[in-house]
């Protein structure tokens, strides 16, 4: 059970975002707001799985609402743009999430762990608000703002759209080489398969009209996927 | 808009699966159930997006109403499973869909995309039916005693929860080898790190209490990485 002081606490946040508090259930509140390091057996873990899909159906959502004009591989990219670790930290920030997140003195000393720590308790709170009345309404009216000027951001990067421009530079600037586009057999007539090739390894399989729609795509799928091993290796490296 | 033979065919597949049509928006419906292989400009592309998100909600929100007394990392198991391709296009069979797809000639030929565009179409039809009210009442209710089975089968599974045993498998299974656990240095008390590499690269990252439950969730996450590096690999061969 929360007590009086931490509720205290959590409305000043709720104020802060201005989310009506007459519904929320606190309890759910509280734990989406510990951290594991705090305690191994209560703590956000499981609010973070659930808020993740929470958070992807209000990106879907207001994706179909403002940008139903694009392309699906545009809203693809936009959103793995706004359910990134970086975007949902910066937002989880800008409200001071920091302060009222529960967690061991040494992990909170740690700058390595800040992004995720935010990242993740920001998950976890939307979980919690969703599943305080089982609908997305105490969400959407505060988030959106937020996306739509990340998006608004994201759309204006001369890189955006252009995944094979985006990925080139990555490759370039990590290893000093290109990446290979391989026109593969397709099945269907009209179709082109295309995949791209990276420091020998297949990263991305693109199907399209053209063959640069297929590139296009394949480097869509490649470079999240490059981008999270070269993460993982620089961790492994530290 | 839809032609009333169409609409009449449609009824038939809602019928099959006991969906009351009465607020069916039949243009989505239509829509959901057109392969890009018959049109570039007008098919099921988007409604696969947006049905992506709705299938995470739907199963999460049923895992929580099943399988609340499960470790999270079950749980995220669980959940890679219900939304495989596998398993949907196994559910989208058991009501006949292929029948309803509307796709060019040489691709229905082609029994390799047969998977693909089960999983594709049954994620667009689920994206149509939340659309057509936006709320989940019309999935729930026929969806969740799919998932329940299926969960059913996967728990009963002697590797499941094992992933450690389930990656072992793997990894010899294709290569002879087995995956090497690295402990790495922790910057939180109590809390061990452990990384997994396969063929000399760092396929994931675990955190724990103890080096075996850090060991357990590094190789959960080396899993599906591994699994979607050998299907892209495959395809790349065929």
């Amino acid at each position: 059970m929360i007590t009086p002081s931490r509720q205290k606490e959590l409305k000043q946040l709720l104020n802060r975002i201005q989310i009506q508090d007459r519904s929320i259930d606190w309890d759910l509140l509280d734990q989406a707001l510990i951290h594991p390091s705090f305690s191994t057996s209560y703590n956000n873990d499981y609010l973070e799985f659930f808020g993740d899909s929470v958070l992807r159906m209000v990106v879907v959502t207001f994706l179909r609402n403002n940008y139903s004009d694009r392309p699906v591989g545009d809203l693809a990219a936009l959103r793995s743009h706004l359910v990134s670790d970086k975007v949902l930290a910066a937002i989880a920030d800008s409200y001071g999430f920091d302060r009222f997140l529960v967690m061991g003195e040494s992990a909170r000393r740690d700058p390595k762990t800040f992004l995720s720590r935010l990242a993740n308790s920001f998950e976890a709170f939307l979980g919690a608000l969703y599943l305080s009345i089982n609908n997305f309404s105490l969400i959407a009216s505060w988030l959106e703002p937020h996306l739509e000027s990340i998006s608004k951001t994201i759309l204006a990067q001369p890189a955006f759209g252009n995944s094979k421009a985006a990925l080139q530079e990555l490759t370039q600037g990590h290893w000093h080489i290109l990446p290979e586009y391989k026109a593969i057999a397709s099945t269907e007539p009209q179709v082109f398969v295309v995949e791209v090739w990276v420091n020998n390894l297949c990263w991305g399989m693109g199907k399209g009209s053209s063959i640069k729609s297929a590139q296009q795509e394949a480097a869509a799928k490649a470079l999240p996927a490059l981008v999270a091993s070269l993460e993982l290796q620089s961790q492994a490296e530290n």
